[in-house]
Parts: structure tokens; sequence; C-alpha cells
């Protein structure tokens, strides 16, 4: 065995390259056995196995600066930078991350976690390597369908044209998380059925074996219009348009090719490049390569069946829900970011193909997108999980909000999400909302209220408007004790302690010996005062982050109408990192038992 | 005069074509003589007075949706479509706005005011009219800045491959707001260069006046590949890759040219088409086309010698402060998103343009750019307007906050900023960035203490250090008692009344006779609750939004203390539209009157 005498990436430089192919192999059975054990990435990294064996064969890290775009396909990476040993407690608590991070490794040079980023942080290594007189390559693997993020062109705009020594890897699976879409996909289609493989050594060799050094742009030129094979190998092409040297397309899973490809890129100097490689999700492993989508993102799964228990909660509840209203109402659009599936949008996606939307990663375009189509009288509803809604907030703001178009937001994903960790949570979303006048937050504790509120959402509501649901399912005795209004109390017994809460979070509260207040809609009306005022404590438990939260707003307002009893608002203060949601709930106090402790102590 | 007989777009068609350069010499007496008086946006209008009198020669709004990106553009479109008479009132308190705005006219389509979003809700409209099978074509037009900016991408990426009756007029003058940067400028510069106009109406009707009808792709790839004019006017360039008709470049300035191809871009019915059209920022004013970065915003100047009395405040103590310390320590970096001059940071690009980036129209990039430096032991200060840094807010999360870079962020043009109007206020900045775990905020309130405080936020601080400062210039008498601290509390004749505030609008309160505590840190530490509660009132003036601002922080933070004298938090709790800034802070009870009032009253 290869794969555990690796201790750090340089010792993938020993290793023959007649062996690597059987570390390959090594690495692939390490991640179908681990992953179908802690679930976790799978298609994308069983993908990217070559890849990145080739990076660390050809580049030195961490003095290059190995980027996974996204970073849940650096399950590899990480096993080749001297986290093996660990790998077995990936995405578990204080276990490894599923993403990249510079606290976990020096070989992890930025965070990730969200599409698209990795270009920019790069180029911000690049320079700063330039400005510090330090060498060192910046190398950034990013798929095709992150290039649908207009974050990633910012950056493209930025390094075409400069003379850093970047070396953009264009991981192209046809595939973003689900099937890619859109213009950029339908070209890089071209250029694969346009170019012929870079497909073995000697072909390399002779045709981008002399690439001229830097420094002679003009010969660089004189070539391009001489010679014919320029046309298939460095094709003109939008990359070239943008300034980039381009290389490729190349098998992304032939090591040869791969690797002379990589040392091609690595002597040019002070010149960005593209190469483009082509790989198959899910390679090696049938189940994964028949179904990628299903094995983007997985729970726990049976290792030769390929079977996984897959429970969508909240996210098929709202499909559901969503479904069952369109079939009424033919005003009625969906739109998502690349997470069809994910947001509970594929029956839909089928049913009402022509007003469903898949607009790539690109959650700024979805929103202003939405607003353009409610602007004429549809009523379009964008399903994104809420960590990626960060990416709108100026659209949510400047697009929808100020003329009050009537967009509706499904929030995914919202409160804590267990193992994917800090970059994945839904913490920041009622928060950022609520400070924007005009919008209306729907929480939903169960899937009953979910579809009612859905309805108000689209029917009862102007404005942006909200619904806002977990990465879970509902409890298993979910009560359906929606009053309607925008808040109900239960007050049971005639206690003095009152427990405000709602979501998912109020189900946690709803066996405690108290009275309860579950806010439907997150916005503290006078009635609600006056209410909450009655009681001599009043205890406000938020799975959100505290500065700008439902239970602070409330805070205040209860202070300028002079209430003097005792308020305590229990939230989320740091970034959550990745752990079971339970755990995390226990570590914040937001679990039933420490609601318990909270309440009868002090 | 044609101008004053214009009472809707339709009056356009009315005017003979060699009437026309009348009526345009006529549009652009109007916009200067105006803006020389109210101020506002001048040369980015001169630039399109043709386009969009052939606009409107062409198209039908509101049938046709015509949607100017960014807005500041629009001043022409508006004199055209019924609001020439109320011309003189643009930016003024109930006057009309300086954007685009769909409650003030049915041919606004959408609200602008930001960049690169056109084409996103164009879209959106375009695809509304297809499912409700409405006619109408989508005119969206926009520059080659807004181009820099991702989210016009990821729209170009779902238009470019639809069957959408959208036509993008890009309006290439070669400069964002400043000078144009990047891969996409230089690539639009070589096909400027390549490519001869579309100058004649003779040469236009015999290389386009026969396009292919729809639905015949086929017959439309073969005349690419037969007719060599197709490599002057068709060439196969980067819009074509993503999937559109393209046409031009044409002379922006030439109304037969213009008219002529904007029919052709007509009746191509269900394709997407990209006129290139070139225009001159600031064409037929002199000062303005020398200097088109000084006439983009101006205040009021002088018709016939240019002069404008410029003051940018805030922004050139900044600029003046950075470029100090960046004299004494070589890791310090200035980053802009196109605004060098608004963000004071023009001298800095000059004495160290090694360290100087003005990435685009591309804030997303900026901040990650940033982290990117940050990681490598650079320190960037990305200088950006409040309302803009609200395009970055996943990316401070995600790429700066999680793993602590030391990002510095100068956020100019925070709090209210008067006649730009909604789309421009910097009311959520502190609701917004507050919400973060580890971000710091400094609110200097004069140029002494933004220096004191910029040397603190790059030397004393990590993570994410925040320095905010409004449009607006220090008060005369600016008195300089920074304590140092992360608060002063200035307790006058042992008052019992206190008024909290924090940066230009303490100097609102500092003559009141009542104790008053500064915040210089918007942070609320235990010691300050400790002061604070010594006061049987305390009053939080605050010039931002309510919800997720430090007052309301403060406020939770004392009743979780059990304070029960009276607390009262006056913030702003809806859009602010244009309007003088001192009318805007009495209309919110933030100027000094509304301050004693509500101290002395109840």
């Amino acid at each position: 065995m290869y794969l555990d005498k690796i201790k750090n990436p340089s010792d993938v430089k020993k290793i023959p390259f007649v062996k690597l192919p059987k570390l390959c192999d090594e690495i692939r059975d390490e991640l179908i056995s681990t992953v179908s054990n802690t679930g976790g990435h799978l298609a994308s990294n069983l993908g990217v196995v070559e890849l990145t064996v080739a990076i660390h064969k050809v580049f030195k890290s961490p003095q290059d600066s190995i980027l996974f775009d996204v970073g849940h396909q650096s399950y590899v990476h990480k096993m080749l930078t001297g986290r093996y040993d660990r790998f077995s407690t990936i995405r578990t608590e204080n276990g490894l991350s599923g993403f990249m991070n510079p606290n976990e490794s020096c070989h992890d040079p930025f965070i990730s976690g969200h599409s698209s980023a990795s270009l920019s942080a790069g180029f911000g290594i690049a320079k700063a390597n330039r400005l510090k007189n330090k060498n060192g390559k910046v190398v950034c693997v990013i798929g095709d369908g992150a290039l649908t993020g207009g974050m990633a062109y910012e950056a493209l705009n930025n390094i075409g044209r400069s003379n850093e020594n970047m070396i953009i890897i264009l991981n192209d699976n046809e595939m973003s998380i689900s099937q890619n879409v859109g213009a950029i996909a339908k070209y890089l289609s071209k250029v694969r059925t346009r170019n012929s493989y870079i497909s073995t050594k000697a072909k390399v060799k002779n045709k981008i074996g002399n690439i001229p050094v830097i420094g002679k742009p003009t010969s660089v030129a004189i070539e391009k219009t001489k010679s014919a094979i320029k046309n298939v190998i460095f094709n003109q092409n939008m990359f070239e348009s943008l300034g980039f040297y381009y290389l490729g397309p190349v098998d992304g899973h032939d090591l040869a090719s791969l690797i002379e490809v990589m040392r091609s890129a690595k002597s040019l100097d002070n010149r960005p490049v593209v190469i483009h490689a082509v790989t198959k999700k899910g390679k090696g492993y049938n189940h994964a390569e028949n179904n990628p989508d299903m094995f983007h993102g997985v729970s726990s799964f049976d290792y030769k069946t390929g079977y996984q228990k897959t429970s969508h909660g909240y996210s098929d509840a709202f499909g559901k829900s969503l479904c069952e209203i369109a079939e009424k109402d033919e005003n009625i659009c969906a739109i998502t970011a690349a997470m069809a599936d994910g947001t509970g949008l594929n029956e839909f996606s089928k049913r009402f193909s022509d007003r469903f939307f898949d607009v790539g990663i690109a959650e700024q375009h979805a929103v202003a997108f939405a607003a353009g189509l409610a602007s004429k009288g549809m009523v379009p509803v964008f399903a994104v999980y809420s960590s990626f809604l960060q990416r709108a907030y100026d659209q949510i703001i400047h697009d929808c909000s100020i003329v009050k178009q009537h967009v509706v937001l499904a929030v995914d994903r919202a409160g804590i999400v267990g193992r994917d960790g800090a970059t994945h949570q839904g913490m920041f979303d009622v928060s950022f909302l609520s400070a924007i006048p005009g919008v209306t937050v729907f929480a939903p504790s169960n899937y009953s209220e979910l579809d009612e509120m859905l309805k108000k959402a689209i029917y009862d509501c102007d404005g942006v408007c909200v619904i806002r649901y977990p990465r879970a399912s509902e409890p298993d005795k979910a009560e359906n004790n929606y009053c309607g209004d925008d808040f109900c109390i239960f007050n049971r017994e005639n206690y003095n302690k009152l427990i405000v809460s709602y979501g998912n979070l109020f189900n946690e509260a709803n066996e405690l010996e108290v009275a309860l207040c579950k806010l439907n809609v997150l916005n503290i009306t006078d009635k609600l005062i006056l209410e909450v005022s009655k009681y001599n404590e009043v205890y406000f438990f938020e799975e959100g982050i505290k500065n700008g939260g439902i239970g602070q707003i409330l805070g205040e307002k209860l202070l300028e109408s002079r209430y003097n009893g005792k308020y305590k608002h229990i939230a989320v203060e740091e970034f959550v990192f990745h752990a079971e949601i339970n755990s995390s709930l226990k570590k914040y106090s937001l679990d039933r038992d420490s609601m318990l402790e909270i309440i009868s102590g002090d």
C-alpha cells in the first residue's frame, strides 16, 4: 500500500510513475469506504483522483498554493497532504473539515465551501507572492459549474491580463451539482467536441513540449498563426480572448497527459494559464458514475449496492407544497441556483419545466431575475440555502425591496446544518433579512405549517416574503398547532415564565413545563410586546446569530416599552463548526435540556 | 424647439430623421444647464444622447422594456418619456430620481442604481412576457464598466442560450467610472480596433439587411462560413461564443447607423442580440470630454468654465491618511471597485501603483482577493461605498471572517447620502457587519479620528476591521476629543439623561446640554453597559437602520442586565429616498433640533 506511506505531498513525488495507478485505486477505495460510512461528497472526489495526484506530482505544496474551489472535492488532496491518518474523521466533530480550511493544514491556503471564490483568493495570493518576492505558483482547481458564478468571472477579468503565476485547472465534468446549465456549459461542450484530447505523452511533447518562454509574446503570436495544430490545441477561445494561455482539453483521468500538461503550464512564468481537463464525476464507482447527482452529497450508504437512506425532510415538503400550488396557479415560477435536488425542486422541474429556472451557481442573478419576473406579474419562488443567499444580499435590498417586488424566498438549511460546518451554517438569514424594511419572514415548525405559510407568502404577503426551514425533518409527532396569527401563545397552567422561539427550534421547547410563545412571522408587533410583558421572565431561544436576531429586536422593544422583568436571549455568537446538529445545539444551549436548565436556574 | 413637445416616447417617432440632430443638441443643452445647477451625472448622459434617441425612434416603450443599467445615464430617457417638464427637479426632494424607478414612471421597468443588474432583471421581464404571451422586446443598455460585474456574466450565461427577445446594447465608452480595467476592457478594445464601424446606412443595408430569419440556424451557420464580410461584422467573438447574435461595433453617435442596427436587431425574433455601440463619455461638452472622470458625478458647476467646487471630505482625508501609512509600510495595499476617485484613492494609485488594485465593478472579487492578499501577510484596505459593500456580504463572512483574515474595509458613504437616494444610502452596513462574529467597526467623527482609527484598524485589530465614514466633511470646528478607548463619556454637569451616538451623527449631539456617550468602536462591552446604566434616561441616535443597529444591541444588553430606566433608540426604519442630507436627518429625527425635542419631551 502506498497511501499510508504518504505523510506529506513530497512523498507523492517519490512514487514511480508506473505505480501511480495503484495509488489512485487505493485512494478510490478509501474514498468509497470512508464516505459510505460518514457521508459526505463522493462523486466529485472520485472525479479528481488522477488530477489531484498529478498536481502533487508536479507542484510543491505549500510553496505552491493549491486551491480547490468549493472544496468539497478536496478529500484526495487531504489524503495526500498528511491527513490520511485522520481521514476517517472527516466531517465529524473535531475531525477533518469536509472543505478546505487553513486552520486545519498549511496545505489548505484558503477557506472554501462556497463556489467560485478560489480564483479571487488565488489571485490575492499570487499578487502577495510577487509583492513579497516569493516564488510559488498558484493552482486553482475549479469546476465548470463554479464557472457559472459571477465571482469567477470578476476574477478571470482581473487575472486574464495580469502576469501572475496562476494556473487554473478547469475541472470540466459537465456538471455543477446537477447538470450544468447555460451558455458557458454549452460553450465548453462545443470546445470538448471540437478539440481532440491531448491524449498521449508523445503527442504532448511534440505539440506543446516547446512552449515558448514568456517574455517573447511576439513569437507566441507568430507561432499561433503559423501552426495548424494550434487550431486544435491552442484554439482561439474565450479563455484566450480573456488573456489566458489555454491548454486542453486533456483527459482528466490520463495521468501521463495530466502530468505533462501541468509541467508545461508550470514552465510558463509570468503568465496565467488555463488547463482544461475533462473528468467524469463518480469515476471508478459504478453507482456514482451512473447517478452522479445522487452521489454528490451523500449520507452513509451501502458500499456494495449503493443504497442510501435519503431523507430530504423540509426540502421535499416544500417541493411538494409548491407543486400543488403551481398546479393551480400558472403564475408560480421556481428558481434554483444549481440545487434542484437539494432544494426539493426536482418534481417541479419535471412537471412545470417552462416555469422552472436553474440559473447556475448564480444567486445574485437569481434574485434580480426573480425581481424581473415579479415586475410582470409572475410569482417567483427562489429556493436557496440560507448561507448561499448571503451572496444575494444586495439584490434583495436593491432589486427587490426598495420597490417592493413580490419575490418569495424559500430559505432552506436555515439554522444549524451539522457536518457541512462553518461555511454552510444558516446563521445569518434572520438577521440580515430582518434589517431590510418590508421583508416578511415566516418560520414554520412542521410540514403542515410550511404548506400554510408558503401559501401565505405567495398570496397574502407583499414585497419580499421569506419562508425559512432547516436541514431536518419535522419531529415524529409533529403537532399542528398553527393558529394562523403572527404568533401563538400556549399559556399552559399560568406559568410566570415564558419561552419564545420559532421554527424547528420551537419543537425543542414544546414539551417543557412553561408558557410558550411561538413566532410564526418574525415580526415584533405591539400586540406581541403586550402579551410577552405579562410574564415575569422571558427566555428567547434562537437558532441563529444573536446580533440582529429576532430575540434582540424583541429585547430592545421590551426595554423601550419599559418592561422590567427578566429577559434572556440565548442565541449563537460565534461561527459554528462541523459537528452533529444535536451536539451544536447543546453547545449553544439550544437543546431541550439546556433550555430546562436555563429557565430553572439562576 | 422639439424637446418640450415630447410628452411621451411616441412623440419621438414623429420627429423627422433630419431633425433628430437638432433634438440631440437641445437634449445636450438641457443636460448641461440642469446638471450644472443641480449636480448629478453628466458625462455618461452626454454619451448616450443619440443612443437613447435612436432607442425611442425604434422601440415602443412601455410595451418594449427599456432598461438602463446603473441608471445614472437615464436622464435622456427621462426627458423623452414624459418627464422633461420635471427634469429640473432631478435628484431633489420629491423630484425625479437620478436613477430609474418604476414608481416614477411606467417607462422605468426596474429600479437601478447598482451596476450590472439590468440583464438579470431584463431576462426576468423577457421570460414573464413569454409565459404570459405578451409581445415586447427587452432592451438593456449596459456599459463596458458594468460588464466587469460578475452579476452581468451570470445573466449573460442564462440569456445567451435562451431564445428570448432581448437586445443588449453594449455602451462601450472605454470607461467604467474611472478608466475601465481588466481583460474584458482589453478584449473590447481589440474588437473595436479589429473591426471597422458599421458606419453608413447603405453599408448596413448591404451587410446585415438580410439577416436570416430565426428558425434557420443552419443557414446562419452556412452564411457565417461563406461570407468574408462576416469576419468584420459578425466576427466570431466572446458574445457569439456565449450564444448571442452580435452586431457591431457601431458608432454610438451616428444616428443613422444606430437606428438601422437597432431595427435589424428588432427584426430578429426569439434570439438574444448584442449591439456593440462605441460612444464618447461627455460628448458635446468639451470640459466633460476632456475630463470624463471629473464630470461623471458632479456637484453644481460653472457652465462656461466647467469649474466645480469639489469637496471629497472624509474620502480625501482617508486617502491622505492611507498614503502616509503606506509610505512607511510596504505591506499596505489599496483596493477599489472602479471608484479610485470617489473613495479618495487617486493619490495612492499614483504613488504606490504596484500596491493599488482597481478590480472593476467587482465587490465580491475585491473582498475575496483581499482575503488572499491578507493570507500572505499583506494588509489590504478595500475602500468601498457602504451600499455597494452589500454585494460582498457573503465574502466578508465566508472568505474573511471564518478564518479571521485581517482585511480592512474602508466604508465610505456610510449613513445618509442625500441626492443619490434609496439605492445609495449607507443604511445597512452597521447592521450586517455587526452580525458577523469577530468584525470590529470603527466610527470616526472627524478626520483626525479617522486617521487614528485607520491606524488602529491596520495595526491593533485582527480579523475584518471596518472604518466607516459619511459622504460629508467634518464639522467646521471639529473637536478632537478622541479618548482612544472604545467609547468616551462626556458627563457634563451630571445630567441624568444620556445621548449615545457615533460617527458623524455624534457631532449633531455634541452641543446639547446633556451627558454624551460617543462610541468609537461599535461594540457593546460590559464596561459600556455599566456606564450607560448610571443614567435614568438613555437616548441612542443612529444614522442607520434600526434592526440590527448598535442601538438595538445596546438596548437588548441593557434589558438583559436589568436596566430599568428609560431607553429610546432613534434610527431609520424605512428606505430613505433622495433629498438633502439635512432634510432626511430631520425627517428621521436625527438632527440636533429633533434630538433636543426628544430628550426634553415626553
